[in-house]
C-alpha cells in the first residue's frame, strides 16, 4: 500500500510520500514514490505515485524517455513547456502503459490500477497540481480543494479537512501532512517510513526542501508522540455524556 | 453507507449506529440499524447492521421469526440459551438469506454484502460481542481488541486506536464512539444523524441507556465543535518543522 499527500497552498507546494511497497503482507520493500524534475530557475516538477509498482515505474520511465508529439519529436518532463502539457504527458503515459500492459495484467487477474499526484511550476507560468486516475484522466487542485491524496487515504483525511486551507503556511502544511501520514501509518501497517518530502515555494523555481525522513527521525517521532498526547488531551477536555 | 461501532469494555457494552441509508447519492433515507432484544433480568441482546439493507432486514426478520433447531423447534433471538448460540443463529440467518437471495442479487450484478455486530448478555452467562462477515462466519471481541466497526470504518478508527482500551469507562467509551462517528460523518456524506445508541452495564441484564440522538442534539453538537477545536489546538501545540 501507499500513502501520498500533496498540498497546493498560496505559499507553495508540499508533497509527502511513504516508501513502503508490498506484494502481499509477506513481501515488503522500500521504493521511492516521489520523482522530481528540477532545473533551477526554469522548472520544478514533482510526481507521486500509488498503485501497481510496475505500472507506475513504467510511467515514470516514459516521462523521462519521452513520448512523441505531433511533429515527430519526443516530449519529456524536462522539456514540456507548461504544467498543462506536463499533465497531458502523464495522462498519455498512463494510457500507453495501459495499452502495453493491461491485457497481460488482466489475464493474470490483476487490475490496472494506478494514481498519481503531479505538482510543479515552469518559469513564467503558474504553480499547479493535478490528480490522475487509472484511465489517464485528471483533475486540478484549486483554492477550495487545496490537497490531493493517493493510496490509503481515509485515515489521514480528517486532519487535513480540519486544518488545511489555501492560506496555510508551508511549514504548517508540512506539519499537517506529517500528522496525516502518522495517522495512516498507525492504522495501516502496509504504509511506512522512511518518507520523502518536497517543499517548493511559489515562484522560487528551485526546491526549498527535499527531505528523506528516516524511520528514526526525531521530528517525526516528536510529531507522532505529540499528536497522540494532544488527541488524548482534547478527548479528556470534552465533558462526558450525562444520561437523563 | 453506514457506520456502526461497538465497544466491549470491562464496565459493559456501548453500541452506536448511524441511520442513513442510500441507494445512490440521489436516494437517501433513514433506517434504524440497531435492533435490541430485551427481557429485563433475563437478556439484553443488540445487533447492528451494515451493507445491503434488504439482506440485513431479512436477517433481522429471521432472528425474530426463528430458525429450526435440530429438534424441529424454532429458535429466535428471544429464546437462544447463550450468546454463543445467538452468534450461531445470526450466522445461520445470514447463510439462509444468502441461499434465498444471493443468486438473484448476483444476476442483477449486486454483491451479497453485509456485516453485523452482535453484543449482549443472558442471565448467568458472560457479556460477549461478535463481528459477522457476509459468509455468516464470525469473530469475537476480546481484551486486546475491545471494539468492532462495520461500514465506513476508516475515518473513525484512529481515535478508537488511541483512546479505547478494555478499561475505558462506559461514559468515556460513549464519548469516544461519538467522536469516532463525528469524524466519519464529516468525511463521508453518506453517513449521517440521527444516531441510535445503546449502553449496557455488565451483569445489569437491563438496558442502561437507549438513546435516539437527533440531528440537532446539543451534546453531539458540542462534541463535534469541541473535537474540532481540540484538534486544532493540538495541531498548534506541535512545533513547526525547521529545515536545516
Amino acid at each position: 500500500m501507499t500513502y501520498c499527500v500533496g498540498l497546493l497552498l498560496d505559499e507553495g507546494l508540499v508533497m509527502l510520500a511513504d516508501t513502503r511497497t508490498n506484494a502481499g503482507v509477506d513481501y515488503i520493500s522500500t521504493y521511492s514514490k516521489l520523482t522530481v524534475w528540477e532545473q533551477p530557475g526554469e522548472r520544478v516538477i514533482a510526481l507521486m505515485t500509488a498503485g501497481n509498482l510496475s505500472v507506475s515505474q513504467n510511467v515514470v520511465t516514459m516521462l523521462n524517455e519521452g513520448l512523441p508529439n505531433g511533429g515527430g519529436e519526443l516530449v519529456t518532463m524536462s522539456s514540456v513547456p507548461s504544467m498543462t502539457e506536463a499533465a497531458r504527458l502523464v495522462g498519455r503515459a498512463i494510457r500507453e502503459v495501459r495499452r502495453l500492459d493491461a491485457p497481460a495484467l488482466n489475464e493474470a487477474g490483476i487490475d490496472f490500477e494506478v494514481s498519481f499526484v503531479l505538482g510543479g511550476q515552469i518559469a513564467g507560468r503558474t504553480l499547479r497540481m493535478f490528480l490522475f486516475y487509472s484511465a489517464g484522466n485528471f483533475i486540478e487542485a484549486g483554492p477550495d480543494s487545496p490537497y490531493f491524496q493517493v493510496g490509503e487515504l481515509k485515515y489521514g483525511k480528517p486532519i487535513l479537512d480540519r486544518v488545511v486551507n489555501v492560506g496555510t503556511s508551508l511549514q504548517e502544511g508540512a506539519k499537517c501532512a506529517m500528522i496525516s501520514m502518522d495517522s495512516t501509518i498507525r492504522s495501516n501497517i502496509s504504509v511506512g517510513l522512511p518518507l520523502d518530502m518536497l517543499i517548493y515555494r511559489r515562484d522560487a523555481l528551485k526546491i526549498e526542501v527535499r527531505s528523506h525522513i528516516p524511520a528514526d527521525d526525531a521530528y517525526f517521532k516528536m510529531i507522532s508522540e505529540g499528536w497522540s498526547a494532544g488527541l488524548r488531551e482534547a478527548f479528556q477536555k470534552i465533558p462526558d455524556p450525562v444520561w437523563s
